[in-house]
């Protein structure tokens, strides 16, 4: 077990726990825990177990996940899916169906879901439908999965007509972040998990936002004091958000900060032309500007969110796809009622909520911040 | 409204209540009530509802079904699959998502499942999983839609190595059984629902097997005094069993006497060559020898259960897939643990319990009751 004793261990195990009754479970962040047989200690037993993965994060750590589950499980089976937003679709899901009744796997069988947020969102699906319900536990590999995908309990596959349309609430067992595999990340995806960890700050935490703006150096850096900080104040934030609306009927909505414009983004342009969290960096600074053009933050806390983003090195401004086309996609998001889109906006700033805009404005938006330069 | 005040109406509207906390709801029984726009009041109104259907019972219930909605939702959609096993398959299940999508459904749309038990597990699975779950209705036009696949809250689609693999537990709002709709009902498909009204006497209630006994002519002939208290009596005891495990770890899987032999053969046949009652009435004569053969009841009670079957116009004789194959298709059941074959055993009549055999025993069941004759 990787935990230490002393005070304030920069690389310590710490667990952030989801309090959901008979569905609660616990985040593990901390160093080495892919590799130590503890970190699955108390999670059910089962003959078969089931690594879903994919062709870039399965040639790096699949072998070593099914040396740390050996203990655990009698025979332990590897599926790589193909890697991509793009594949985050049924035939993926269903490779992973196919792999599970070609091995006579049972409804006791425990799926690992070890990659990004896609494996993630699709192994929670798959565990979710497979006989009904299979257990699953997140072994998340990206900043993106560690900060985001992986709590909450969302998952879903995309349909061409729109992102994530197809899924179910379903938790798994537990969430175990090893802060190790983030080395092997591409810079392109540290900076996607980025985006997700800033929007934490303006919707629910502005000390959470000038620790970034004071960070963001280091994070950048990879600096694993400043990553380890950042991915447990993400979840503890997402968290407290969650316990408090699992079924995202309300409140849990504000997580979606940046998502309306970014699914519109990543729609628009054919899912995996933009990583998921560029989309959502674009899309906040858009949101941000519409929450200033509705009056709720002023202009230049517009422009000091836009500011993080851009330090970031993310994009923050969206490809030509045209107003009205924008506007259409927008309008099959999951939050849009009848046909009215409903918009996370902040305002003041360190909180978030959920409300239509006129089209008018939301053009207004559109026509600054997308379109050529 | 079809409710009268007299005793003992013919053909009053009954309720059985599921009580499942905030996931309760009722199956109203009766007479005319597709037509009654007093069937659907106290549902969720929303702007959009989509009844889906299929292709042989959309031509004779949709109009009604939608007419009598006008007063609920603003508009009504429908949407006709395939008819047949067969299509229970991800493509005809697509076929809905794509309607809700490029219709603009949001997550308040009402889903109406008109039709047997193929669009009733379609139905619900896609609420389950549209936009991770919208509410649904069941209006189940044949008797073994009304009896069985409509209270449970099992919803799935097949998978070509599976019947019924990916799924999900999901309620419905309500279950409108209108008996009048069985008056189209081909006597084969009336039947194959006998054979699920049959199954739950020796499971369940042996005065409820000698009224079947006593009563069977008046079924076949379609008395609707005799129709109705089959439906509800099935209904009852269904409930009372769903109630006490609703995600079928234990005592619900008694609701599978017969499932275990019928899904080798609806699966070796390939789906849609025998109707899924056809197939639980010849399970349910090799379920019960095989009960006899493991001494919980004797050979007597056995034969009184293929003579009820056969009777009722049911196969009591399975095809020629050799016993090695029925072994492989029912290892991978859903109830198998770790590849152990767990059947669905009668003893002593009136009660069943699940459990393994011994390949011998269940060996030979297989060569009395299949092959060539």
């Amino acid at each position: 077990m990787a935990s230490t004793p002393s005070t304030a261990p920069p690389l310590g195990t710490t667990t952030v726990s989801i309090d959901l009754g008979d569905r609660s479970y616990d985040i593990r962040i901390g160093s080495g825990l892919l590799d130590d047989p503890d970190s699955y200690s108390g999670l059910p037993r089962s003959g078969t177990a089931l690594i879903v993965t994919n062709t870039t994060v399965g040639p790096l750590y699949a072998a070593r996940l099914t040396k740390a589950l050996q203990s655990h499980h009698k025979k332990v089976l590897v599926v790589e899916l193909p890697d991509g937003e793009q594949y985050k679709d049924w035939p993926a899901l269903n490779q992973i169906f196919t792999t599970l009744l070609e091995t006579g796997s049972d409804r006791k069988t425990v799926l690992y879901a070890l990659g990004g947020g896609v494996v993630g969102d699709m192994t929670g699906f798959a565990a979710a439908c497979y006989m009904r319900g299979v257990p699953f536990v997140q072994v998340p590999t990206t900043l993106l999965a560690q900060v985001d995908s992986s709590v909450g309990g969302k998952t879903a596959i995309n349909h061409p007509a729109g992102k994530n349309m197809i899924g179910a609430f379903y938790q798994p067992q537990r969430v175990i972040c090893d802060i190790d595999t983030l080395d092997t990340l591409a810079q392109s995806e540290l900076l996607a998990g980025l985006a997700e960890v800033i929007k934490y700050g303006p919707i629910a935490d502005v000390e959470f936002l000038t620790w970034l703006e004071a960070n963001l150096d280091a994070l950048l850096a990879r600096d694993r004091t400043a990553l380890r900080h950042a991915i447990k104040r993400s979840c503890e934030i997402k968290t407290w958000v969650v316990g408090q609306d699992e079924k995202e009927s309300g409140l849990r909505a504000i997580l979606n900060f940046g998502h309306t414009f970014g699914h519109a983004i990543e729609a628009g342009l054919g899912y995996g032309q933009w990583l998921h969290g560029e989309a959502v960096g674009c899309g906040m600074v858009m949101a941000a500007d519409l929450s200033s053009r509705l009056g709720l933050i002023d202009a230049a806390t517009s422009l000091r969110i836009k500011a993080l983003v851009e330090r970031a090195g993310l994009p923050v401004h969206g490809p030509d796809l045209g107003a009205d086309r924008y506007l259409e996609l927008m309008r099959v998001d999951k939050k849009a009622e009848d046909g009215e889109i409903r918009f996370v906006l902040v305002g003041p700033l360190g909180q978030a909520s959920m409300r239509a805009a006129p089209d008018s404005v939301v053009r207004e938006v559109i026509a600054l911040h997308t379109g050529p330069r």
